[in-house]
């Protein structure tokens, strides 16, 4: 089975054809999570799933498993995958990606006559992005028990779309129990979404853990005047200390080193209006660092300079998620690097320094991930590109992870 | 007739009632403009002006003018009025209180037995504000000459809806083509929306002319990745270019001194998403001065700022208004400073920080404002408040502002 290797055309082919789906203007991709676009999309997945024998099951949270039987249906299976929602304006690979070399290691598997031991489950998570309902992965989050179904099926779109109103209208409600059940392993292959193998010129990032990632969301309250007559210097205008309070909150971030990120991406004044010094403006914090310790203390430091920043200015706090660094299992770590080595393939340890639904698979059960470089570190961005190599590489350390990982399991 | 009066009881009961048409929780008025509410408003004002024998009358723009015969309908009709419509968060006073106390100089007229050689006509402007529809002062625009009809029936409110739709669905559209009419005088009584008058004790203000302003629209665009993986040097974040351009664009205008002033009322990212570092910001750039010359200057130079500033951003200025500064007329400040002056009334020369309808109006014919002082200065504010002194000076002055205004007028 060394010599076995994935089809690099076919896998192509899955891509274009999926990333026909949702296109946008600049060659990237809109299909958030619950629409009828992500339905779309799935239901072409499934469609060349069944032709190689897979049997597709959803589950309550919109979560997709395509079974492909093993030699020992009594086996836990092991999960291949990652999710097919993107950004608004996302690109082609991203999770994509990931789900779609998982196939593509099925059609390969299934062309060559091989049969695994255990049963894989080719698993589509539902709304990883967050895009459009918050917050992300959450399919996975309730699957692993770390989020609460109620909470999920009540969260609501900018358009006050229910995530439950929509898992009816875009036909994702399924009937399995959102439950963790037993697996054998996990493995997820993603882009980078970040520079660094590019630019040490690496083809796989082992991934030994992830950031851990703190969200915020600020209010800073002033005053709201009209835009003519108040002389400057007897305003409470909350525009003026959000510019003030976002560069000293960068300047502190900075100093935490070259692992430590902030990102401002959502900003809202109220009332929203030319002509009106803004009462309030509100804006997300998202805050990561490899190491929770390290995390909880910047962490700790912004939300203090945040609430004592200016006298004339209340400020508001909501935590909206806490995810704590997570370090991935040894046994998928060691699976990854052996077939990485097998196949003469240059790699890395690396930190992810973005969520997967990986991080609450590792709740639960044996869990591992693998990277490919993307062009320009660039992603959840409509330009976001990976090299033919860079994917027929990825696809192939996934097909040799799984073969390691069986035939460690069998002595396990 | 130098010892006329308002009833202020009238004048409070009229503004009372009109503040329960739209009435917010905090104790402010959203009547926006060409909506079910604007309408009621209106209607019940119609109601009112018709008791005493006025005729009403709309436009195709949807401004409002009730007739009040003169002795000689010959003549040209004095204006005397400003407008219903809100902010989201607007106040009880604003343009309001000068509609209203319009009509009460009427009630009181009538209760005297005295008629005016001039027809009045109450004029109520349409989407002064500019909160739903884009440009502000619409109806006073057209009406002058100064807006494009056309192009103020095609603004689309955040939902989608046109201006001309509105004026339809709110019954606000009239037969009367909206062009200038020859009119003698007009007169608009206001609250100041800014501290001066109150913070000086004084109870008028004799508005001499009005700042400036020009508003913008700047897009900051960088790169958009992923929040997590993509080190801080290696970014192109316009959030972080926003927050330093903001604090030296205000460091700039302060430059300029006590008169000038600068809002920035609305910011948005693009895409806006927690975890993701937006592609762009977009905000909106509110400039005033009182002297033409100067505000041209401060706006070339902070554009100039705007369009320089970063060499990782490419910047983008729209140009959504501008709107030069104004003086009033000789004769309508004369007329009101001798009101003032023979009522024994302390006032003060005043330049108004924000637009009004009369800085159209001012275009077409002889035009004048009065000011009362408003609490804290605040307007555009649900916390606006006027105390019954300023709202019975106010209308006093502006009973015999019309009175001086005839009697010069018959001399002329």
């Amino acid at each position: 089975m060394n010599s076995l290797r994935i089809n690099l055309d076919r896998l192509e082919s899955f891509l274009t054809q999926m990333a026909t789906i949702g296109a946008t203007s600049k060659g990237g991709c809109n299909r958030q999570a619950l629409t009828d676009l992500d339905r779309r999309g799935r239901d072409l997945f499934i469609t060349w799933c069944k032709k190689i024998g897979g049997h597709a099951r959803l589950d309550e949270l919109g979560n997709l498993f395509v079974r492909f039987a093993g030699k020992d249906n009594g086996l836990d299976p092991i999960f291949l995958g990652s999710h097919l929602d993107t950004q608004p304006t996302g690109g082609k690979y991203d999770g994509v990606y990931g789900v779609l070399a998982a196939l593509e290691v099925m059609y390969t598997l299934k062309e060559n006559g091989i049969t695994l031991a255990h049963p894989i489950d080719l698993a589509v998570w539902c709304n990883e992005e967050g895009a459009r309902f918050s917050p992300a992965m959450a399919g996975s989050g309730v699957f692993s028990g770390q989020l609460e179904k109620q909470a999920i099926y009540h969260a609501k779109d900018l358009q006050g779309v229910s995530y439950y109103d929509a898992l009816v209208s875009s036909q994702q409600l399924g009937e399995l129990p959102c439950v963790a059940f037993p697996f054998f392993a996990s493995l997820e292959l993603h882009i980078e979404q970040g520079p660094i193998l590019e630019s040490t010129n690496t083809s796989i990032g082992i991934v030994t853990g992830v950031q851990g990632m703190n969200w915020y969301e600020i209010t800073l309250e002033g005053k709201s005047v009209h835009a003519g007559p108040t002389p400057m210097h007897m305003r409470q205008d909350p525009v003026l200390g959000f510019a003030k309070l976002t560069q000293d909150i960068y300047s502190r971030v900075t100093d935490y080193g070259d692992q430590a990120r902030v990102t401002i991406g959502t900003i809202q004044t109220e009332p929203s209006s030319p002509n009106t010094v803004p009462e309030n403006v509100t804006f997300t914090l998202d805050l990561r660092h490899p190491d929770q310790t390290t995390l909880q203390f910047m962490s700790d430091e912004i939300l203090s300079l945040c609430k004592t920043y200016q006298a004339d200015l209340t400020t508001y706090v909501r935590t909206l998620w806490l995810s704590p660094a997570v370090q991935f299992s040894q046994q998928c770590i060691d699976a990854i690097q052996s077939a990485t080595e097998q196949l003469e393939i240059d790699a890395q340890p690396i930190v992810s320094g973005a969520g997967h639904d990986s991080v609450y698979l590792s709740k639960v059960g044996p869990t591992g991930m693998i990277f490919i470089p993307c062009k320009d570190g660039l992603s959840h961005n409509e330009e976001e590109h990976a090299y033919p190599q860079w994917i027929q590489d990825g696809a192939n350390v996934l097909l040799h992870s799984l073969l390691h990982l069986t035939t460690r399991g069998s002595q396990l």
